[in-house]
């Protein structure tokens, strides 16, 4: 599977270190797995849009709109979110462009900032740097591209050489997007992820009704154990779709063990309203412990996002939803909330646990640790606000020397943004082949074990983790 | 405005990175922004300084004495803060010299070290490296330069090329000084700051005599409007001085909106010592949302350094006072606590709060996230302990892919030791260079943008950040 | 005294930087270290090892049974702790070294795996890199070398060039061994150290029984006072035996100082079992303070290893013991709880505390401002998940801005495994001339300091730090 080719604009060598020594091992390092097809085992792409088809509105509509990480900056720099064609009324994709080009500035250095310039240069060829004068230009000859055949989701899909990517899925979905694009021949696989979290979290508002739903949909009577048995039977429709891990975003990493009637008498008093604060903490808290259980019996890899505040803006929030970017990391820590979980299960066969955070020290601290122990629980790449070259550097370096490179998960791309999964992807892989250059140059590893690392951190540790 | 002249004896090329790539690239960099004028938009130095003019008395008064940087280290290797001439009794200065002199090498590779170092060479021409054998030369050659008139604060002041230097006072000042100096023919700007923390801690045994001084002076009743009448009447009286911000020291950074009513009992009951220590921590968490408040309709930029524990050794504190070098930062999160204050003001036009840390595991994960939605939020410049050339890479290393350079408040000398000023902007300049250059060389940042923001850091973003 | 030379297969430049003028400063700062006396102030190796001078037995029980660095990573990997011959049932040394060779790629890039190929290469002369198909021909001439005397605990300690070797010990040690081993003719000092932790810990259940065990060993009543008396009994015999530090460890650094009766009521409260949870917990603080205060008297350094959560995995532990892989770090915080001991000995003259953290964010933020300002604090060196070339860089970069190296502990190695401590001494001077390397090269310490420095830290340092 081919990849797509990067312009001439681009320095062929950036990201990797300035030193020439270092710069030349890179190379070689990044040379072995630049073109390898991606798996991407978690992201946020609708399947819809591999299945439908539909060409990309505009510029506006691929890079903007729909990535938090881009409106955020934006409304930081005093452009509100309606202006942006966020919420109810709609505004002119050209000006809403407009508004992004002349504060390009604002992106160096960033992670956006990067993936961005990667599009424009490698998937558009757009020559010229974005700013205020060129946004119209650059806007025409992205809608040029997107007119043409070449640049439809299906098609695009093939050039990137995605070989796996997993959608983040309700588990009342019927994912029947992915069953039809399980015979669309498309060049790879499409598969879903059971993301469960409006199910377990019994301190959120919404919790009885979604459980009435859940209980409803696999006709389970209103007990715990009926809903076990809902949360499993939907689990297995995903597996029977090809999903291969089930997903958890919580506040903090918290979980519990209960006996069977303690657990019955917390979920009755949370769908009836009963139950205080404490008793839905508790009962979301084992929730999270049932979700690691299934995973030992069904086999589902389970991944845990934790420690970030959602919505932190309440009014931003009510007027234009959720993910519109404030939503702010907290002190995180593993050890204690996550015990009950591994005294269980910690140490079953074939379990697999990764553990993404945000707080980077937990990383040496704890994350690395506890996967440099445990032979299920794996340290998720860095994760959203750390998916950048300067924070996967201090990652690998923060957890190399405790847990080495086969207890990390490998990279995900975590996106919505479906045009900048091959950036990010590349932009992971050359960050690795610096960070091991840098470990032959200084003598620490073999120059054959860096070459084989390097290639088992984009295929085989992605697999073997991810179960694709 | 010309800067002071380098000395032969320094690299003109020091804290520039080593690779030559690198190196040609910083050093292209550093040279736009060396001789550009210092904004200094927040410290320490006294305005009677620079209005009096008095001469340096000599190297020890100058470099020592008021500097806690200095004497804590000093102090550390055994050497009694009575000795170096704190308290009660005088020392004799040579001696005090000589005690530093002989123990020089252990400020190698600290941020005051480097400090000293530069303005031994760069400011005085001292050639020889300090140690020992050369205590009293160097004292001496000091003596003399210190006896010219070009060494006089406001000859100094003309010669660092300060165009704004902020002092930090306190809100019952008079600001005569300041009101002073303005028509003193200063060739820049010396303005007030607003510094409240004796009127806003109500957990503080000194509140109720401070805030009774408050009520008195300003004529206000004993009750909460009237103390915040008297609040902001201060501070119009600063901003007819000129201010431009208003800063807060806080150990923890929470803040809560309370009814009127409520506010109102709880103030009362601080006055009368009625109130427990929950009821005193409220009203100080209430009190710093209404600074705020006034914030936003007086239009004072808002800056909060937190995290500090004050005075951690009774001892010294007893005997020496406050600043004598034992306060200790703290773990500190600013997600929770700053929401209410947030929810209120964090969208309002025109506010601008600058959030200074000494716990750095707060860059990556809360300051930049939260700097990267809220218009009003900025991240404070590397402070105090972590205002150093090591410590501003981990902090543009952790801001700079999620907030990018826009989002942060530009450099703050927060300096006692007025003749430190233009070695720690040389430094911050330096270091950025060095930071950029690397962005640059990896291929993340047109060379052209970072020319751009190189400049933009050192006049363009702190005039806008502080409204200079 | 020789220290051991380096075979011709590891880069004799390795873990100094890439760049070649940092490199070229970095071997020269090396080079005055390389071959100096090793002081082991901080440690695990049983004194008997080094008494009755027996063989090693394997390439297995030399390098992966004992060392928990090793075994965690291989149960990590799927290898039961079992099957590594932990436990009951004996396993096949040369099954379970294949087991490590055909994993060997597993430690890559960490700190085991650098230490285990500097052994290898540098004391066993094999030249072929470790894997599954030289498994057997590496344990083979292990093997042979280890039926050499050469090879022999003593022989190796003086080719290692060990001139102070401290073991750790329970109190009640008679320390016959030491004693016998200080006229052994070994060519250096094997001291102990006073490890109190089962005796000060009235949280643990076994504390009742352990504190019973020490009033009977000294013939003490079971009162508190009867109990100091006897704690500092044994603190004397240790004395006696050379030994000059006390090493506690403690999940979080909490004291207290009690007055007497209060004490006196703990205590016999926890002896009888009436003791609450909050009452154990302020005796445990209360009797770290009293550790403090006896050190002040007696003399010997404190140090605190804190932070840990141990034996987090029930099953592993019940199964084969402590030790085995599963302590884990937890968030720590000192400046709170170290403050009532701070605050009682923190400026005594000769009191020496050397503070060991596995948080690294309490670098920057909590040790190095202790350490810069209490005469009695020093940083304890990089520990235990932390004791790797990019961690150690981290903490010469968080601390040295504030702290310079002066109030650093100098390197412990603080390892069971004999054989490697050559090699981590060896890699801690590697890294610190990396470290200094670059201060020269960037301008900020002058080449004849970083010497000097270079050289002190592994010589003159640690002396004064343990009084060695």
């Amino acid at each position: 599977m081919g990849r797509v080719l990067i312009s001439r604009r681009r320095d062929p060598d950036r990201l990797l270190p300035a030193d020439p020594t270092l710069r030349s091992v890179a190379r070689e390092l990044y040379a072995l797995t630049a073109n390898l097809p991606i798996l991407s085992p978690h992201g946020h792409v609708p399947a819809a849009l591999l299945l439908h088809d539909e060409p990309f509105a505009n510029a506006t509509e691929l890079f903007l709109t729909h990535d938090h990480y881009v409106t955020r900056l934006l409304h930081a720099d005093g452009v509100g979110l309606a202006e942006l064609g966020l919420g109810e009324r709609a505004a002119d994709p050209r000006e809403v462009w407009r508004l992004l080009a002349e504060r390009w500035h604002l992106f160096a250095g960033t992670a956006t900032g990067y993936w961005i310039d990667e599009e424009l240069s490698g998937l558009f060829g757009v020559e010229e740097p974005l700013c205020a004068e060129t946004a119209d230009s650059v806007y025409d000859a992205v809608a040029a591209a997107l007119a043409e055949p070449a640049f439809r989701p299906r098609a695009l899909f093939g050039r990137f050489g995605i070989e796996v990517l997993a959608t983040t899925d309700d588990p009342l979905d019927d994912l029947a997007n992915h069953a039809a694009l399980a015979t669309s021949g498309l060049p790879g696989r499409v598969i879903p992820t059971f993301r469960p979290d409006a199910y377990l979290n019994a301190a959120s508002p919404g919790f009885a009704e979604a459980a009435g739903k859940l209980l409803a949909a696999t006709g389970q009577p209103a007990t715990f154990a009926g809903y076990l048995r809902g949360l499993e039977e939907r689990r297995r429709h995903f597996i029977e779709h090809g999903a291969t891990s089930a997903d958890h975003g919580v506040v903090r990493p918290v979980t519990v063990a209960l006996e069977p009637g303690e657990a019955e008498r917390l979920f009755r008093a949370a769908l009836s309203g009963a139950a205080d604060a404490r008793e839905r903490d508790t009962l979301a808290a084992h929730l999270l412990w049932q979700m690691a259980r299934m995973s030992v019996e069904d086999g589902l890899v389970m991944t845990i996002h934790a420690g970030v505040f959602r919505n932190h803006n309440s009014h931003t929030h009510e007027r234009f939803g959720p993910d519109t970017g404030h939503d702010i990391p907290l002190p995180t820590s593993w050890v204690e909330g996550l015990r009950p979980l591994l005294e269980s299960f910690g140490l079953e066969p074939g379990f697999q646990l990764g553990l993404f955070t945000v707080d980077e020290s937990t990383f040496s601290r704890e994350l690395a640790p506890l996967a440099g122990f445990y032979p299920s629980v794996y340290v998720g790449a860095p994760w959203w606000f750390l998916d950048a070259p300067h924070a996967i550097d201090r990652f690998r370096s923060a957890v190399t020397e405790t847990a080495g490179f086969y207890r990390t998960t490998g990279f995900i791309d975590d996106t919505r943004a479906f045009a900048s999964i091959p950036a990010r992807h590349d932009m992971s892989r050359r960050t690795d082949a610096a960070f091991l250059a840098r470990l032959v140059v200084e003598g620490r590893v073999h120059a054959d074990d860096a070459r084989r690392i390097a290639v088992d951190l984009v295929d085989a540790q992605p697999r073997r983790v991810f179960k694709l």
